[in-house]
């Protein structure tokens, strides 16, 4: 076996093993009987540390130096790269601080739920002050000369971002949010709205349907049902969950389209690298790119109104909305409220800013737990002009602190912007896209995403791999350009 | 921690992974898409080699010696017995001839699968071959000072059993069903057929009414369809699957019923131990004889049909049978077939003596696998009376040799001797076991075998525990008594 042979092999190993945990948890989502939590926990410990073990493994490191020795090709000078960030993140963090992690984080999370259910913040602050006081030693060990622990953090989930590149690209991004919120929200009354009653297994069937058009490889997939909307494994098994609220069938429907988008990413890594580090993902701000592309530039495009809306008459039935352009506003209203995860395409990248600064100083020592929630209300009640009414709609709204995934939010917004500037040359490439899209044929787009985004794996860093996509720099400027294009017409009196 | 909390750590880490290896086959049969399967066989072969490392670690050795020097209560001592068969198993076998093992099943399997499509066993033959010579030099590494080389494989299956005494049990059993069935087939045209259209959803419903009549927890399990019948995971977490047939739903809900039987001993497992070793099933003779308790002894009872045949009539509307004493000769139909799942009681042990007989002399070298069809064909005829007319139909009807189970078929009439001995001994304790069974009322069934057999584990070795659950020796002639008096009645003039 040459060296680059042995190296990509323990590399699948581990890929095998975190598509092992990845299948846990989906199972644990959608199919796991309400007694085998207990179980569950010792089985995902158990590949855990079966994990970890592949990853600190000596051989891992030698087999990264051979390959690199024998005169590595770009794809195994990546692997090689890959598996000593792989390596040297296992082995910098005691085995120690990893298992408080995994059990404070599994505790944190059961806790935050409850507490969220009770809406008050005190309950859970205890378990997330734990979870934070393990999360900075856990930077301080990852952190390297010139990285502070927060970059650190970033740069799990974002390869090559650092905190002060992201704070420049929200400053950038934050004044033209700020003016075109305070301007369209006076308008916000007029979007329509679809109401009625829209039966589960009708929504679903249309999930797939919509699902299929978009380019969802079924042979390499599935749809299920679950509590939260997620997109779990790769290349060959790329599994997505959706809710449905009968009430509601929009926000199943984006979910979806959400979800497809980053399940096309998935099933289109390159065949002979998808399973190993050098063919994965790019980053999590790539995938969200993937992901709101779908969702946002193209699934609330007015060309994909006029497609959808004849479909959603003939799932449902006559519509409380009249047309296709009803339709384009209601899944275009801009409306100010407290969720992150229920925000228009205007206010989103606000609560995202809100969380990294927050965050960054809770990593910093700059503000403690205690003080987060008055924190969060103020910071929130300046930007948006309204205050939570309780800890439910604002502080312990999302799960990712109770997981410890600091550092993971910016990447929301590292994805609108990808997003936007990968559209705009989309759009120049494809002059046709609309008149494409509004008759269902979404083969233009994705048909020039497989080799720009999907097929090349991890071979550029994040902000190269956008910018070889697009011809272009990722601008935040570019999307407040295209909110505006979009949104201003919108609201025209 | 102390040393018996750290061997049982380690025993608990062991049977978490081997639950995740159970899962990833579960979902492999009833979820994964079709692309999937090569980025599978990943994934089972990562989680193997993690099996195997908790296997071989010098530490689970010394755990057991720990906790035998501190003095081990009784549960420990089944503790320390058991890691040391684990540790000392996985540490005789090479770990390339347990890859080639693995590589070289995996292979023979679609091989097989093909063979059997095509009805040619030259197709399958060298695959065998290779499968044979493998678990020969396996058999010889698990042999120890006068233990045989099948000796080591039955042993893997059932604990304690050795191929002399298999081969007396099969000698006791032998005559009396070998006069039995010459005397039955002559009526066998005389039981009735269940004949029309079951829809599959109203077979689905079915078998869940009557898997939860059983005592099936669905808050610890759940059913799917797949290709095979099946039950897997343990504890909290016991899935079965079934297939449907929308001709014979008779088919569909004994097999049910023979699974359920297999899942309330493990939903009926200590909570304790019920994750180690010691607190695991006995043997799969002992899981058999609870699948064929239910399925058999229960299942195919006068009483058992009239209870099941109001339930079949509410489900269907009318049949073709017209009466519970028609189902009940329909389900206890004798008839000379060349399928071993497809067997009746009566002829369903001597297809097992035949593999048996066959597979000793293929480990032993007496026999090679070029002359193994005709060798099948001829003790076929000798014992059935019939030639398989093709392969499918005779030596390649079954998977097990395929993937290396060989002293596996043993365990299955050590099974049905098993359940005909504790049938025996809980209608005495139950005397209106039959009357309450009539009315749908299986608790005290379940109420009987939990304490005497699921919730004893692996405490005592396999012939032990049933004789102490039954209060006498599981004897082959009681088999032979029990079905001479349930057959001969029904095939009197």
């Amino acid at each position: 076996m040459t060296a680059a042979a042995a190296l990509n092999d323990h590399l699948r190993q581990i890929s095998a093993m975190g598509r092992v945990a990845g299948l846990l948890g989906w199972d644990m989502e959608t199919q796991m009987p309400r007694r085998g939590a207990a179980q569950r926990a010792e089985e995902a410990g158990a590949v855990a540390r079966a994990l970890h073990a592949l990853e600190v493994d000596p051989a891992l490191a030698e087999a990264a130096d051979a390959a690199e020795a024998a005169g590595a090709d770009p794809v195994t000078a990546v692997q090689v790269a890959e598996a000593r960030r792989i390596h040297g993140r296992a082995t910098r963090v005691p085995a120690a601080l990893a298992a408080a992690l995994a059990a404070t984080t599994a505790e944190a999370q059961t806790i935050w739920e409850q507490a969220r259910a009770a809406r008050r913040f005190a309950d859970f602050a205890p378990a997330l002050d734990r979870v934070l006081r393990l999360k900075r030693d856990e930077a301080e060990c990852l952190a390297r000369e010139a990285v502070d622990g927060y970059d650190a953090l970033l740069d799990e989930h974002e390869p090559g971002m650092t905190a002060a590149a992201a704070a420049g690209l929200f400053a950038a991004l934050r004044p033209g949010l700020v003016e075109l919120r305070a301007r369209l929200t006076d308008g916000g009354g007029a979007a329509p709205r679809l109401e009625g009653h829209f039966p589960k297994e009708q929504q679903i069937a249309l999930s797939r349907r919509i699902a299929g058009a978009l380019g969802y490889d079924w042979e390499a997939g599935r749809i299920d049902l679950a509590v939260h909307p997620s997109c779990s494994g790769t290349f060959g098994d790329v599994r997505i969950t959706t809710r449905i609220d009968e009430a509601d069938p929009l926000g199943s429907i984006y979910s979806t389209i959400h979800e497809v988008g980053h399940a096309l990413y998935e099933q289109g890594l390159d065949p002979e690298t998808g399973l190993t580090p050098a063919g994965q993902f790019a980053s999590m701000g790539v995938h969200e790119s993937q992901s709101r592309l779908y969702e946002n530039q193209i699934g609330r495009s007015r060309a994909f109104a006029e497609w959808l809306y004849p479909l959603l008459v003939e799932t449902f039935g006559p519509l409380s909305l009249d047309s296709p352009d009803a339709l384009f506003r209601a899944v275009n209203r801009v409306e100010t409220g407290f969720i992150r995860t229920e925000a228009d395409e205007v206010h989103y990248n606000l609560h995202i800013m809100l969380r990294f600064d927050l965050e960054r100083a809770l990593i910093a020592g700059d503000l403690d737990v205690d003080g987060l929630e008055a924190a969060w209300n103020d910071r929130f009640e300046a930007d948006f002009g309204i205050r939570p009414p309780d800890a439910a709609m604002g502080v312990l709204q999302d799960v990712h602190w109770s997981v410890g995934a600091f550092g993971y939010f910016p990447t929301y917004t590292f994805g609108n912007v990808y997003a936007a500037t990968l559209d705009a040359a989309l759009r120049t490439d494809v002059p046709d896209l609309d008149s494409r899209v509004a008759t269902g044929d979404f083969a233009p787009a994705l048909a020039w995403l497989r080799p720009r985004i999907h097929r090349r794996g991890r071979m550029l860093p994040p902000a190269r791999l956008i910018a070889e996509a697009a011809g272009r720099e990722a601008r935040p400027e570019a999307l407040v350009a295209a909110l505006k294009a979009k949104f201003e017409p919108l609201y025209r009196p």
